[in-house]
């Protein structure tokens, strides 16, 4: 017997709103935040932490696993749940995003785009039916379509084209899931439009006809800015089933992920926490800190004394700061161990104040914390 | 109440012996391997881990530590053991071995040694009693007294000064353990002398007049190769005191500790299966294997589907491959903390082993496996 893909809304609060999405693999408690695992890890994090951390499902990048390893090679080991140790549900991107900003000598055309590998120089296609091939070779829970995704800022004309190209791949990426997709696995539609309202109402109405089981809101978090996403997301929410999932793509801050929370949107993704914490930056209830700034080199206190997270409690700012100083692996796992929980906190807090009816006042006291 | 430093020999067979040091921070069972912890890190591993592979003691770089972030700093905050959350012993080396290969701008005299920093460039000064100093800031559980450890080859005239010297050494770092040091920590003498047996002979017989509570065998390790190494310890554990602890400092691979624990030895550093594990290189019961070899590419295997370490049992041969290819964190997290346990694993067969009277048919098959 399979377990079909469903949603269910718990409890609305404004626009935002909690519930699970159900999958074969396991129920997703939204609003949920997924850590990113490019090349089939979370980086610098074990699969272990990666769970206890709260997260219901990781995402995957169709771009780097079919360069590296490859996408059969990963069918051959069994699919990438097994590949990466990780049970828990896996969303993947179509691809589309990283062959537009990571490959070399694109060639994009109505049938899709061929391109070379950043590592090898290999050349490659990419096509609404091959970015489903591959997702389904990887065993991917939630699939994106392919899309196109213009860099901002774009004029309507170039946005406009890019939506509508996309709602074309739109109903290919649909043909090709249902020959390649089973019954446990789940398609998404994505809105693009850029910054245009007119844009993005077409793309979602148009969307919403095809009655996908998700909608993924793409196009943002690339450079228009916090205002300017959250008037985008103000008229797209609203254009969108009420009934399906809504996933808000590469984004955000913890300020994003509660104003976008509170405009409707159910599903986040993001390399923030893991990349920050590479890189020496914690983010905590009290904002977010420069581990390297002089000031931690010798505080005995934790990031958060508070916190579940062993990264967050059990080690002092000092610490955190000599290590990423000396460029110790153990400061990058510790920081985006630390980072990765933080968000999952914000996550199921946010799922609480929902479920408790005082969405606006967390939310209140979330801007007063991250403004 | 303090723990004074103990050491008791449970079983013996042949030359080899098992046994257990006792210090305040606890027991370490021997023969014992203790990871390196270089900057206040078992690099890429978590301590939980290091504990959970088996792991009794760690080593601490007395070099690196004062470098950065600073023997005073550390102090301030509580100590080596607090500031990198391991309640286990410690044991620092004096900083002389890494002065000699790592430091700049190099001035040797009978006082000590002068340098600058490879990190900065910053002026320090290490002499036996600075080095005594400063493991006592860190809180280190076993101390080792500053020597001179000379390049392979170096002449019997380099090699009887530097040993001389060392003894010289020896006594003024005893003084200042008598001033920095307390009941519950040890310090520990090093025998010197290249490869002379005459020279060995002279180290040994003198320190031991000196009466540490363990002894050290320096210099070893450095190029004269495995048969050179183990002819050198035949003529020198025989000359040190049989109930006192002896430490092979810097060693080594597998077959180096099984050979050397046929020759009396009990403690044993080094950065091989931490170092290795970063590149690639797992140890196992089958000997080394290097993970990025092509033919691992497809290997549903894991490392040893018998380990009790979550690393060598549930990742197959393929993911670890891909993971060092792609230069992830979690390659070199997950080979380090495989090989780390790997070697606890040989240590623990040791025990049992000398514990069953059996260690030459255990010798026997080491010398196969690893040979």
């Amino acid at each position: 017997m399979t377990t079909p893909f469903s949603f269910k809304i718990d409890a609305t609060d404004g626009k935002a709103r909690t519930g699970a999405v159900t999958t074969a693999r396991g129920k997703i408690r939204t609003p949920a935040f997924m850590p990113v695992g490019t090349a089939g890890t979370v980086k610098a994090m074990f699969t272990e932490h990666v769970r206890s951390s709260g997260a219901d499902i990781l995402l995957g990048n169709t771009y780097h696993l079919m360069l590296r390893p490859g996408a059969e090679r990963v069918a051959r080991l069994g699919g990438l749940h097994k590949f990466m140790n990780w049970d828990g549900p896996i969303l993947t991107d179509s691809g589309g995003f990283q062959v537009m900003s990571l490959s070399k000598l694109r060639k994009m055309s109505e049938q899709g785009v061929t391109f070379q590998s950043h590592i090898d120089g290999s050349k490659h296609e990419m096509s609404p039916e091959r970015s489903i091939e591959i997702q389904c070779l990887l065993g991917s829970d939630i699939q994106m379509q392919l899309d196109e995704c213009v860099a901002f800022p774009a004029t309507f004309e170039e946005a406009e084209d890019a939506m509508e190209l996309s709602l074309r791949w739109a109903e290919r990426s649909k043909a090709a899931f249902k020959k390649f997709g089973n019954d446990e696995q789940a398609l998404f539609g994505i809105v693009q439009g850029g910054v245009y309202p007119e844009l993005r109402d077409r793309s979602a109405a148009l969307l919403s006809e095809m009655d996908f089981p998700g909608y993924s809101i793409g196009g943002l978090a690339v450079g228009e800015g916090h205002e300017s996403m959250l008037e985008t997301l103000d008229i797209t929410t609203p254009k969108l089933p009420a009934n399906k999932p809504c996933y808000l793509m590469g984004v955000g801050t913890p300020l994003d992920l509660v104003e976008s929370v509170a405009r409707g949107v159910d599903m986040f993704d993001c390399v923030m926490p893991t990349r920050a914490g590479r890189h020496g930056t914690a983010y905590t209830w009290d904002g977010k800190l420069n581990i390297k700034n002089a000031k931690h080199a010798e505080d005995a206190n934790p990031l958060d004394p508070e916190s579940t997270c062993p990264a967050s409690r059990d080690y002092s700012r000092a610490y955190l700061h000599h290590l990423i100083k000396a460029n110790e692996y153990l400061g990058a796992m510790l920081l985006t161990w630390a980072n990765v929980h933080f968000y999952q906190d914000l996550m199921a807090a946010m799922r609480a104040a929902i479920s408790e009816g005082r969405f606006e006042a967390f939310r209140k006291d979330a801007q007063r914390r991250f403004g």
